[in-house]
């Protein structure tokens, strides 16, 4: 996707990233070097949009390994000064993505805890602050963190299938979304729907969602793909710096919010996931959910 | 409706309440002893669910007496481990509340104005700032202090008689809506909406308000208290934890903004009310009303 | 307008006006002399009501010249204890206002730059902070410092013209709206709106802008006055003490904002519009512009 020795152009890097990383951040990888074990990109460069898949079955869940990954390709994107725009959508049939990784926050140790909290950070960071246009294309069901990756994109398009749902759940599971969730939520839908939203932990079938600004629009499920290069296309035709600067002003505060309390964020992570409680409430969650599968 | 004893369990005070006591604050009377004059409370122990009835004739007016009971009220069943929930409805036909008692701000001394006020504050920051789930009953007409307990409160139900009218009506009285007032209606129903209403004073017949948010759901009169049930089955079906964390979380900044500027709000009140146009005004509005009445 | 040795007596100068004036400030006429060039101004002294009608063919453009103006005659109708209220509308046909004059922010000096964004920071500190009721009788397009002054009254009726659009379009110019456009956009039609339009530079018909709030009302053209009139009655009833002291409760922290940052916002404007690439940009809009009227 990147040709070596290209130096971005059209794209600064977001304020939040010209800060010294934390020593234990991501490991990032060099531009050239990466693979697409789950997620598949492909840039067309004729447009200069590209297309992200996830690609990580059964439910495109949000492991450590996802999430480096997809915090590794926008890196690349975002430098790449072929890529004004990217589509995300997925690879998967009936789910967009299932949200965080369960299994990443059960009987883990508080180093992987902090190591995988500090990739959730990282990948949203890149996401929400990212300088491309983002056209999410929901092609599923969304909930958690899931739903966290379609409300940072630009623009929410949703197949208008009712089986498929959308929203902030995490009070369902007992566990609580952190600040920035909210932040970025309140953003999206205001304040009234939000407070009500979270504390049941509602999640809503598209033509709901629809109706309160959860998602901008609904099309068939056979023309999301279509609708999202349109709508892509109309953004670009905007010119990008103007643009950029306009995005920026409108996020910069959530971003600078969660910069500045990146590692109290993580630590109130461990020690909530790491309660007892908490821990009881997961693993019976995941009971529950292998036992819908069989 | 408290078993001797009983320590909280699951409900946390929330933060505003760990602060120490102004001096001249709220005398809150001991757990157990408490007359039911203005309020009649009743805890159902099967379901968790207290309901609380206004019972002050004729309308329902929010006097230092009945601020004073409502604040211990909210107390008693904050610290009972057997109540999750509280349902606020009235007792009395055609009227929720009609607001702050005009006789409390009219002719009275300063130190008078000064308990009067902050019991205002301790009974809004005690019911905002509940880890109960609130539900209002709205059965009546609900203008400024009653609009306020129905805002606070976690969802708004109110008969669909387009009689019954709701809003911050302050400004119509020739006096101000607080900024915590103000604070949280932009909250509910966004600022443009607010800004726009506060300035006229409006009051929104049942219908209207449902449009635009104020409150959340309209139902026939006769049916007013078993869809608050419903709607409170709801809210206690989500474990209590992650539910209050997440509520705490969506009304925190509020809650401090007050409690930081607690005392300045007093000398604010005071200054304003003493003012003899002001007086003058609220002299001609009780003309006003005693007429209406003959 | 305005009789000799008449002191303000309901409007107290809103706060950021009492704060001493920057040196190179604008340069306001005392009371008495003020030439009506480009504003047109009655007052009904029987009312309370001045009409203001902008009359600077072909498209009321704000430029410095008509930016003064408008300032001094909001601080002439401020101080006049006669005036109660502002309906402001456009004397030239199809056009509210086209927004800032390109002309002034086109190769021009660096003083020049400064003196004209000091101007327009001048106009909407007096007109978004106005303790006068202001209502925007919009009978035309209305881009940009257009939809700004629209947006900055307390009302806005719109003709109900299809053809007459109104929105924040900087984007499509290549400019970037200053913060406080941003914050004003965000009060009236929320983040989510706000972020997507002014990122896209939308300009929205009449009957689209009345459905998500950037206008409260349409009404056919030939009725815009009158109903406008009405409004204003509706407004007026008030007490004005009350509805004052409501409308700087509801605008204070965006007029602080600008009032704190107000010499680095003349500083950014002057580093981006100093940019070839901007200069470049507008200079080839206005080539359009000119092609278009040939």
């Amino acid at each position: 996707l990147c040709p070596p020795g290209v130096l971005p152009l059209c794209c600064r890097p977001p304020a939040w990233d010209r800060a010294p990383r934390q020593p234990p951040g991501l490991p990032l990888a060099p531009c050239r070097s990466f693979s697409n074990n789950k997620i598949q990109v492909e840039l067309d460069e004729s447009s200069g949009v590209a297309m992200m898949k996830f690609k990580s079955p059964p439910v495109n869940s949000l492991s450590l390994d996802f999430l480096t990954e997809f915090s590794i390709s926008l890196e690349k994107l975002e430098n790449d000064r072929a890529c004004r725009g990217v589509i995300i959508t997925s690879a998967v049939p009936k789910i967009f993505s299932s949200g965080l990784d369960i299994m990443e926050m059960c009987g883990k140790s508080v180093e992987h805890y902090a190591e995988f909290w500090r990739a959730v950070q990282e990948m949203w960071l890149r996401l929400y602050g990212s300088s491309m246009v983002t056209v999410a294309a929901v092609n599923g069901s969304s909930p958690a963190g899931g739903c966290l990756i379609a409300l940072s994109c630009d623009y929410r398009i949703m197949a208008e299938n009712p089986k498929f749902s959308i929203g902030l759940n995490e009070a369902q599971l007992g566990i609580v979304a952190p600040f920035w969730f909210k932040d970025l939520f309140v953003n999206v839908v205001g304040h009234r729907t939000a407070e009500c939203s979270l504390q049941l932990g509602s999640l809503y079938p598209a033509p709901e969602a629809r109706r309160f600004g959860l998602v901008d629009e609904l099309v068939p499920e056979e023309k999301l793909l279509e609708k999202a290069a349109a709508v892509m296309a109309q953004w670009l035709a905007l010119p990008d710096h103007a643009r950029q600067l306009t995005k920026s002003m409108m996020r910069k505060a959530l971003l600078d919010r969660l910069v500045a309390h990146r590692e109290e964020d993580i630590k109130n992570f461990i020690s909530f996931i790491s309660k007892e409680s908490i821990q009881k409430s997961l693993r019976m969650y995941m009971e529950m959910l292998k036992k819908r599968k069989s």
